[in-house]
C-alpha cells in the first residue's frame, strides 16, 4: 500500500487547502456506536440507490448520491452528473430549486463527504451551507488523504451538524476504483471471464463464440460500462478482433479501450480502431506508426519493459492511476490473465460459467511461473453468485486487497 | 430410454400381480387440477421431510415418508428403514401403535405409492387397510412399470379414498436413482468434483490435497453416503490410494466402493481393500487374483470391452442396474470423468469450486474425442448453488435425462 507523491487528484474531489489524513478521525466516537436512527438508515440506503444512477456516468469522479429530507419527508435527490457537471449535492439542491422546494433546516444524506474546493464546479460544502441545511449525514469520508475531512470541517464551521460513517463500507464498495486510486495510486482491476464450468474460455484452436449466453453477455457489457477502461491483450486482438465497446446496454459514456501490445504488432486495420479513443501500451516505440494511429484517435504509450522483457504491469497500473483511471475491466486471454494474477494485480474476478463441458481448451489463467505447490495457489473470496439465463456469474475478490482498501479509507484500525 | 426385460425389481417395491403401466392414469384428472387442500400440501411437505431421514438408509429401497393425520392433528410418522426393515407406512403405523394412538379414519400422506406385494415385509397397502385409514394421499405413483398402480388399486378396492400426484416431482427428485433403475434399467449417476474455480482438480504432477476446504469435503461425504456405490478409476487408486468410504458424516450404511480397472492392475495392498465390500470391474480375467481378493471381500466382475478395447461403460451401467444399484457417486480423475461425459452417462454434477486459481493442471474432463466445435459442447443445467465455507458447490443436471425420467414416471405427457 503506497500513497505516491505523484497521486493525481480527481477533478471532482480535488485537494483541500487544509488536509487531515484519512482515518485520522474515527468513524464512530469512542465509547459507543454513532447515533444513527432508523430514519437515517432508511434515507442513506436511498442515497446509495440514487448513487447507482451514476454508475456508468460520473467517472473519473466518484458515484455519489444525495437525498434531502425534512421532518421525515423527502424533498429532493440527486446523483453525480458527467464530469464537469453537477455533483450529487448540487444536483439535489438544483432539483429542489426547480420544484420550488425550500430546503432550509433539512438533513442532507450524502454517500461521500462533500467537496470543499472549487474544481470544475463550486464546492458542494458551500452550496449546502448556503442552502441552509441543518444537518449532513455522510457515508464515507473522502479517501483522498489530501482532502479527507475538509468538507466536513467547512460544514461544521458553518454550524451544521455533521454525522459521519453510515454505510461507509457500502459507499466504498460502490467506488472501489476511486478509493483505490486515491489511496494506493492505482486503479481497481477486475477480470471478466466467460468459460465453461470446466474452466475453458475457448477450444484449443481459439474458438470462443459463444460459450455463455445473451444474459451473461449483456451483464458483461454492464461491467464494461461501469469501468473507465476496458483492457485486453494483443493476443485477443489478433485472434478475435473485438471492438470492446459497450453495445448491449445504454450508456452515456464509453470506457476507453486499451490494448497491451509489448511488441507493437497491432494491425492498423483492427476493428478496435473505430475513431473512439483507444490506448496502446507498448514497450517498443515506433514513431511513424504512432503518428498514423494518433490521427485515428489512438494514443500510444511507451512503458519500460520488466526484467523479462515484457511490459511492466506494475508500471502500467501506476500510469493508469496517474491518468484518472479508476476501474479497469480486463477481457483477455489466458496469458494476460495469468500474468495479472501472478503480478498480484487482480482485485476482483467477474467470472461467467456456462453449464457446459468443453474438455480440452484454453484455461482461465496461464501463469508465467507454474505453482510449486497447492499452498501457492492464488486465493480469492467468493462475493456473490447470480444466475443469468442458463449461466452463472461468480464474483470473487482478493481479500487482502479489499482489507487494505478498507483500512486505507479509515474504516478499520490499522 | 429402455425398460429392459431383465429389469431387477427392488426387493422393497416388487412387481404386483396386476400391473398397470406407469403413466397409464394421469396424475391430474382431465378438466382440472387435483383437489388438494392447503392441509394436504402441508402434510405432504412434512412427509417429504420425513423421507429425508431415509436418505443414507433405505437403499436399494426408495426413500419414503409417511405421516398419519386426523382432523388436522398429527398422529404419527415414519420413514423407510434399512432394507428388510419396515417401510414408511408400516413404520408410521408401528409408531402409532407404540403410542397407543388409534389411526382409524385417519389420512395417510405417503410420498410413494404403498406396495402391494409381500417381499421381505408384508404389503403396506394391506397394513393401511387393516389399520382402518379413511384416505391415502400419494405423492408419486410407483415408477416400476410392473408395479405402478397396484397399491392404489388395492386401497381403492377396500373403499379407501386415494388421491395421487401431490409433490410428485419432489418425490422423484428425492429418489432419482430408484426411479431411473425402475424405468430405464440403469442407475442415476453423478460426478463429484473438487477444483479451483479455473477448473483444475490437481496440479500437473497430480497433487490435489486439498483444493477445497473442510465444509466441502464433509458435504462430499454426504453425497457418498446417499449413494449405493462410490466409483473411481484405477488411475485415482494408483495416484491417491483413497479409501472412498464415508467418514465425515454419520451413516448407518456404507456404500459399496468400486473401481474401474480395465487391465486389472489393482495392487493387492491398495487401501481401498479394507474388508468392507469392494467391486472391481475389469475386462481382463485373472482367476487367481480374483480368488485371492474374494477372500478379502473384493468381488471381481468381468465385463466385455468396447470397440476401443476399453471396458464398456454402457455395459457397466446395465450391470449395475441389474444389481440393485440406484445411485452411483463418481470421484475420479479427468480421464474417467471425460469418458463418462462423452458416453452420455452423467446425469448430474456435484461440482465444488474453490476460490483459487491454479493455472495449469488436471482439468475436470479429458474427453476421449475432442470437440469438433462449440456447438458440440456437453450441456447441463445449473440446479443450485451453495456456499460451503470458502467454497461453492454447483449442482448441474442433464436436462434431457431428467425430462426423460419425469416422463417415464408419468408426470408429463410423452
Amino acid at each position: 500500500m503506497t500513497r505516491p507523491e505523484t497521486l493525481s487528484p480527481s477533478p471532482g474531489r480535488p485537494p483541500a487547502d487544509s488536509a487531515s489524513p484519512a482515518g485520522g478521525e474515527p468513524q464512530a466516537p469512542r465509547g459507543g456506536p454513532p447515533a444513527f436512527s432508523t430514519e437515517d438508515h432508511r434515507w442513506m440506503r436511498r442515497a446509495l440507490r440514487v448513487a447507482e444512477q451514476a454508475l456508468f456516468v460520473s467517472s473519473p469522479n466518484p458515484r455519489v448520491g444525495c437525498v434531502l429530507v425534512r421532518d421525515g419527508r423527502w424533498l429532493a435527490e440527486g446523483s453525480t452528473q458527467r464530469a464537469g457537471g453537477r455533483h450529487a449535492e448540487a444536483q439535489a439542491l438544483h432539483e429542489a430549486a426547480l420544484q420550488g422546494v425550500d430546503v432550509r433546516g433539512a438533513t442532507a444524506y450524502v454517500t461521500l463527504e462533500p467537496c470543499s474546493h472549487t474544481g470544475r464546479t463550486p464546492p458542494c460544502a458551500d452550496a449546502l451551507v448556503a442552502a441552509g441545511v441543518a444537518r449532513v449525514v455522510v457515508g464515507l469520508r473522502d479517501p483522498n488523504p489530501k482532502v479527507a475531512g475538509g468538507g466536513i470541517e467547512r460544514l461544521r464551521a458553518a454550524g451544521i451538524q455533521v454525522d459521519v460513517g453510515l454505510f461507509a463500507e457500502d459507499v466504498l464498495a460502490q467506488n472501489p476504483g476511486f478509493c483505490a486510486r486515491m489511496t494506493r495510486g492505482t486503479p481497481w482491476l477486475w477480470l471478466k471471464s466467460a468459460a465453461s464450468f470446466d474452466g475453458r474460455m475457448a477450444l484449443p484452436d481459439g474458438r470462443s463464440q459463444w460459450i455463455t449466453g445473451d444474459a451473461a453477455r449483456d451483464d458483461g457489457h454492464r461491467w464494461r460500462a461501469r469501468a473507465c477502461m476496458v483492457l485486453t491483450g494483443i493476443g485477443t486482438i489478433l485472434s478475435d478482433d473485438p471492438m470492446l465497446d459497450v453495445r448491449a446496454v445504454e450508456t452515456p459514456r464509453q470506457p476507453i479501450r486499451a490494448v497491451l501490445d509489448t511488441q507493437f504488432v497491432l494491425g492498423e486495420q483492427a476493428r478496435i480502431i473505430n475513431g473512439d479513443p483507444v490506448w496502446i501500451f507498448t514497450a517498443r516505440p515506433d514513431a511513424g506508426k504512432a503518428a498514423r494511429l494518433a490521427a485515428r484517435n489512438v494514443r500510444v504509450i511507451v512503458l519500460p519493459p520488466d526484467e523479462r522483457g515484457a511490459l511492466s504491469l506494475a508500471a502500467l497500473m501506476r500510469w493508469l492511476g496517474d491518468h484518472e483511471i479508476n476501474e479497469v475491466h480486463v477481457e483477455a486471454g489466458a496469458r494476460l490473465q495469468g500474468a495479472l494474477v501472478q503480478a498480484g494485480l487482480v482485485d476482483e474476478w467477474v467470472a461467467y460459467l456456462a453449464p457446459s463441458v468443453l474438455g480440452d481448451g484454453q484455461g482461465l489463467a496461464a501463469l508465467p511461473t507454474p505453482l510449486a505447490g497447492l499452498d501457492q495457489a492464488y486465493r480469492y473470496e467468493f462475493q456473490d453468485v447470480l444466475q443469468l439465463g442458463r449461466d452463472m456469474r461468480l464474483r470473487l475478490r482478493d481479500p487482502a486487497h479489499w482489507d487494505a482498501l478498507v483500512e486505507a479509507c479509515g474504516l478499520k484500525k490499522g
